[in-house]
């Protein structure tokens, strides 16, 4: 049997259907013996190097992106309460799973895992310090470490190199997820994940 | 048994995902006992109200785009091959829409087949008047009567006013599709739609 590669998922914090991606990647990949290789960025570093711009920033859009996020969610069978504010800046959470995935990758997810399931389903906004450090404490970290991490120059450049990484593999929007080459943008390619992983390119692609 | 109400079906003659999903909304609403409302409309149109732009002017998405197309195109079972020129401006081929549709919404909905499979199946480019009369004229009618019509400002308003019924309903994007007042936008909701359709919203959904 081929050696089977780890699947790249890439999220931002502030991302509704990375959270509901976040909740089905890793079963996903399991069931067909892979692993998962998170990538916390920011959407907003690489929407300044595309020109693209956030949904909400269109009302249609923004009506249109609330109803169908929750009605994915209710798909998906994962719980969610859309926070308020939405959308926020998320560079210290991102900056604390580079931290944590320095030492242990498996604490970055379940980080990520925590920060996506706090701000998506209990309005923990990860903006504020205050909020972002008591969630760092829930989840069994040192806070004041934490803190100290998201404030260094080093975590700021390791997420700024996360971010140029993902631009340069194609990064324009999250969730996003690569199985061995190929991109998918979207909690809602989740069928195609599923397939290639099982059966590899569908009949009649070139 | 309640009144099953007809699901209404946004195009736009240039969408490829509008392309991919008029190849099967048909059967999906037959399947649960509907019926289709095709609306012709220009995503152009919509752009300059919204403030959107099409995916094709941001390089990353582009690229993306055409290998997502392929591939959504290939798992849905749909013959496709990007065009070139695209996207195109397609004012003409809508006008013909709602020109048949006047007399006869089921030539209007052939003729958008006939449409969309030509351009995303043979490379007929729908703004060349002199192709778009061959097409015309290949789909059994009369290509100077419908020349006449793309150019008769009865038509024009007529699209005008399509277009504006469909922002005025929220419609953003294509394909667009509302079963009983939920919308749904994109080929990606297909799922969704068909269990929509089969047993009304999802549990968890408010």
């Amino acid at each position: 049997m081929a050696m089977r590669l780890p699947i790249d998922f890439y999220f931002d914090f502030s991302s509704p259907y990375s959270y509901i991606a976040s909740e089905w990647i890793g079963a996903v990949a399991a069931r067909h013996g892979r692993t998962v290789r998170w990538h916390a960025i920011l959407l907003g570093a690489a929407n300044q190097v595309t020109g693209l711009q956030p949904p909400v920033n269109f009302p249609l859009k923004r009506d249109y992106l609330y109803r169908d996020v929750q009605r994915s969610a209710a798909f998906a069978g994962v719980p969610i309460r859309m926070p308020d504010p939405f959308p926020i800046p998320t560079q210290n959470a991102a900056r604390v799973f580079w931290w944590l995935h320095e030492a242990d990758p498996q604490r970055a997810v379940a980080w990520a895992r925590a920060g996506l399931r706090a701000y998506f389903t209990r309005n923990v906004n990860l903006s504020d310090v205050p909020a972002l450090k008591a969630l760092v404490h829930e989840t069994g970290l040192d806070a004041d470490a934490a803190e100290a991490a998201w404030n260094d120059p080093a975590w700021k450049a390791r997420l700024k190199a996360a971010n140029e990484a993902a631009i340069a593999t194609g990064v324009f929007g999250a969730p996003y997820v690569v199985v061995d080459g190929e991109p998918f943008w979207g909690n809602d390619r989740q069928a195609q994940i599923e397939a290639w992983l099982a059966s590899g390119p569908p009949r009649g692609l070139e």
